[in-house]
């Protein structure tokens, strides 16, 4: 019997071989019953040993795995939650699902790496929390892994657009300067920071956002920048701090660190107009408390970095005429302001 | 040459028949290096097409599937988030993973559970949200699906200690009923009531519990329950109402509701001391505003429905000795009692 081949297979099921490869490589690209048809045609031949099997059975996992990072505070942990559900709706309707796995820390999560590709048969990865020196895109990237990040390489020394691999990221910088231009345009000359150590990625680009707004004002910064782990505790103290050194608004890096920036602020300047204070990721505790907040485009987000990937899995067989999505993408956040919900009894 | 059998592949790699079997239906309880060894002999012998390979493809995928419920307010949805990760990390503990799949209504999650037996080959899958009629459970009784559930079976008209599915629940009422005594106990005598309108199972648990509590005290509910949909909004507006029928403390069955409940009382009663309402689910936003809630043991919850499942797909393979989780299990919950953490000047 001669060797069947993907030509074979095509002709003798009146497909073209265009075809019978997406159904190997991109079978969420083909119609549910060509696809069946054909995949029960490759089952049936005698293909199971070849290289074409090893592929079918490689690459059409349709699989996707993602760590699940740890519950912080529930606070700030939110905006990943809400990144996974709009995930997961996403690969969804491309025809992908999630596997989810948990890891302590980034060498546990490439060790979940190697177990995944090998037990689960997985087609890529998404990761969250991309930092200075990540050893996960560096593993992922060394073993050409298919993957997307949230997040762009902050450790990349060239220009993270120039970089190999595709990431999807907000403009976080944007949103803190945002809000501090907003506390100044409404009268405040000492707008405060507080912020995480100086040392992630996300974390100095938000103190950065703020520190540009200020220049650009002609305002001191010098002692009005408060390094603190994150925290609704940590964020009354600093805001103690900066009220002591005539701060009258802040910009925080978390809604953890505004929410207790707030409630201290409030303490203090009882008589002041609202809104002095601005937090980051517009969580559901912001809106509870009525606290102005930076909001992340993490819908747009979610929904783009499957878009990048599945087109990265599709390969040289993804359809022509189809959009090509954007391998490195920044996204705008947008400055929610609000009125303090009433917990006090005025 | 003979028909290849689990005993011949026993012989012939010096391990027991129950070893060989527990490779193909319960490969975590198998030593890695013997697994590996067995799984090997397996896939190189002439089983492929045989009844032994396939349960080996549709039994050793250890992959659980669980619908990623849609986000409602963020609040009351970080329960269902902080259950996702306690269960991710328990399934990974046992050797499982989890997908995630979405879903719009019960009907869709049905249809995901048919396709994602067809072509995800899932061993089986972990329910949330059980509710009277829930036609999930009787599709995957019928079609002899695994499955366990975060919650009983509301709809069961027997005992559902004696139904056909295994499940994991907490003992709302119990807690509301916690929660009202201990407001009696501080010496309001008229405790209200803000729930969800009748009809759903968790709803009218909660209900019944604050009932039970004013009923043992000599107390009249008639006037003190309120039915509402979810939300802060709900919360104030039924405080408002309950307070205007002379109710000084509230029991409600959400912190959702709770929140908007306890600004409203604070309002109404400036000079009264805190603590007057008690939500439910003990969410980060009753931790970050200082609201007293009912807290469910959602941790020990994941990790019960992952032990009783897993011990669903070993069945027979379970090893003698180990300890048999209970089918149905109904944990009780903790009152987690606060001081309102200070939003005001005072």
């Amino acid at each position: 019997m001669p060797k069947t081949t993907l030509v074979s297979l095509a002709a003798s099921l009146g497909v073209s071989r265009q075809t019978v490869s997406n159904v190997i490589n991109a079978p969420h690209r083909v119609k549910p019953e060509t696809r069946m048809r054909v995949q029960h045609a490759i089952a049936e031949s005698g293909y199971r040993p070849s290289a074409a099997a090893r592929q079918l059975r490689t690459r059409r996992s349709m699989n996707l795995g993602i760590r699940l990072m740890p519950v912080v505070d529930g606070i700030n942990g939110s905006i990943l939650d809400r990144f996974l559900h709009a995930l997961t709706e996403s690969a969804q309707d491309e025809g992908y699902r999630l596997t989810l796995f948990c890891a302590e820390s980034d060498s546990g999560e490439i060790r979940q790496y190697e177990e995944l590709l090998k037990v689960a048969d997985l087609d890529g990865f998404v990761l969250t929390g991309t930092h200075y020196g990540d050893a996960r895109t560096e593993w992922l990237l060394e073993h050409e892994v298919p993957f997307a990040a949230f997040g762009r390489p902050w450790s990349s020394v060239e220009d993270p657009f120039g970089s190999g691999h595709p990431w999807v990221d907000v403009d976080g910088g944007a949103g803190t300067e945002q809000a501090a231009r907003t506390l100044i345009e409404q009268g405040h000359t000492a707008v405060g920071f507080i912020g995480w150590p100086a040392g992630s990625g996300a974390g100095d680009d938000r103190r950065a956002g703020w520190k540009r707004a200020m220049v650009a004002a002609g305002l001191a910064t010098d002692t009005l920048d408060i390094q603190a782990d994150d925290g609704v505790p940590a964020g009354a103290q600093g805001a103690e701090r900066l009220a002591s050194r005539g701060a009258t608004a802040l910009v925080c890096a978390s809604d953890s660190l505004a929410l207790g920036a707030a409630a201290k602020m409030r303490q203090l300047f009882p008589e002041q107009a609202s809104g002095t204070v601005i937090g980051f990721d517009d969580t559901p505790v912001a809106a509870a408390v009525g606290l102005s907040s930076v909001s992340q485009p993490i819908e747009d987000a979610a929904r783009h970095i499957i878009a990048v990937l599945a087109h990265e899995l599709a390969g040289t067989n993804f359809p022509g005429g189809e959009e090509v999505p954007e391998r490195h993408l920044l996204l705008p956040p947008t400055l929610i302001q609000r009125t303090p919900y009433s917990f006090s009894s005025s």
